[in-house]
């Protein structure tokens, strides 16, 4: 529990590597994690080789941790598999399909999550790649993915070489709606985030990038309307690809 | 750690309540999972009154753990909080969107399983229902979610009331692929669902069900492709009715 509560990200590792039977440790217990049906709609694509970390790097901006990382995961929605078992055993599969693309999502972050936290137990940090899903097709002709398999996320993993300050989090108000969802006042609004934008590593955030509010930073900086509407496109397209609409 | 692997579903609870303070402890550690650019896109609504259980039901075709579990954890993709606190600060979001939708998933899914696996170490028993996102609708109903709120997982929690066998699993050879996804042989199919396929209670399932294979239980019984295509479009029809396409 303690691991859980003191958890940070950690995007800087030393150069010792993570041994094939710890991470096979980690998996087995990671594949314990709930599975719709026992089905386990998903595969983990394990990430060593320095040529294929080149390759999947600027899929993911060409953040430093791909490359540095002794390992990174791609961890994928997958009714390949699944599909190909139905198919030699005169089942006609039917998982082409949205529903299916987010039911093997739950089920590939449920193991993802399961893997981080028993990876972090046991002294490793971890973290997590959000590009997944704004560069998929780089992702999937990087990594050959089928049809029917889909990255939804990534994790770069190693020893920790960084102690970061743990970072804030919004009150348990903010997130925990009793019986039904409260939708937030404007005075719930200027309440529930007071404790962030007064943050001096916020207030700094605010001015190096010459903007009014903290807000800002992230509409107009980091997560812009039309990157947001051009990497929706991107998304639509792969999942057609893929053969999941 | 022990937990983690030992980890079985638990569907039959005690009448025994899980306290206020247990449960907001357990939350607080969920909100210490990733989450992208720190912006939380989650929120949980949680269940406990009797009546509001009743109207969740249906929604979970009926599944008896919804009315008799004593807490019920319905985690839903929120983009609205974080719209509403933009707009309040001279900010224009631009997160009604696809991508955006999958990015609050990864958010959501990450802090339901943080919090199961806080939970199973406190030794609480959880069961996730996959039927959250087959009738989506009625759920936003139930819990009045507004737009940019959208329901991914729900689990049932409490103190077990039996003690089920721990359920097979694929070789881990099956889910981890080294460097490229290497695609499935016909032999590589065979040999991977052997065990699974030789199970007692896998070949009761088929006999039971008048089945051939186990596959044709998932795709003539369980899991129909009828059934997958409606629920992908009411899935579909609700994304667009939350604002998210």
């Amino acid at each position: 529990m303690e691991s859980m509560k003191q958890r940070r990200t950690i995007r800087r590792y030393q150069e010792k590597d993570v041994t094939p039977e710890l991470l096979n440790e980690l998996m087995e217990i990671a594949c314990r994690a709930s599975t719709v049906g026992n089905m386990q709609t998903y595969s983990v694509v394990l990430t060593r080789d320095a040529a294929m970390k080149e390759k999947l790097s600027p899929a993911h901006f060409n953040q430093p941790m791909v490359k540095k990382a002794p390992v990174v995961l791609t961890f994928c929605v997958d009714l390949n598999r699944f599909s190909k078992w139905c198919e030699q055993r005169q089942a006609i599969p039917g998982y082409d399909n949205l529903q299916w693309f987010v039911t093997g999502a739950v089920d590939a972050l449920l193991v993802a999550q399961t893997f981080c936290v028993a990876a972090e137990e046991r002294g490793l940090g971890i973290c997590y790649l959000g590009t997944t899903t704004y560069n998929p097709n780089q992702i999937i002709d990087a990594l050959q993915l089928p049809k029917l398999v889909f990255p939804i996320t990534t994790i770069t993993l190693g020893w920790p070489d960084e102690s970061p300050e743990q970072v804030d989090r919004l009150p348990l108000e903010a997130i925990l709606h009793q019986e039904t969802y409260h939708d937030y006042s404007a005075d719930d609004i200027d309440r529930l985030y007071a404790y962030k934008e007064s943050l001096p590593e916020n207030l700094k955030f605010i001015e190096e990038n010459k903007k009014e509010t903290l807000a800002q930073v992230f509409t107009d900086v980091r997560y812009k309307k039309a990157d947001n509407e051009l990497f929706s496109e991107v998304l639509l397209e792969t999942l057609k690809k893929q053969g999941f609409c």
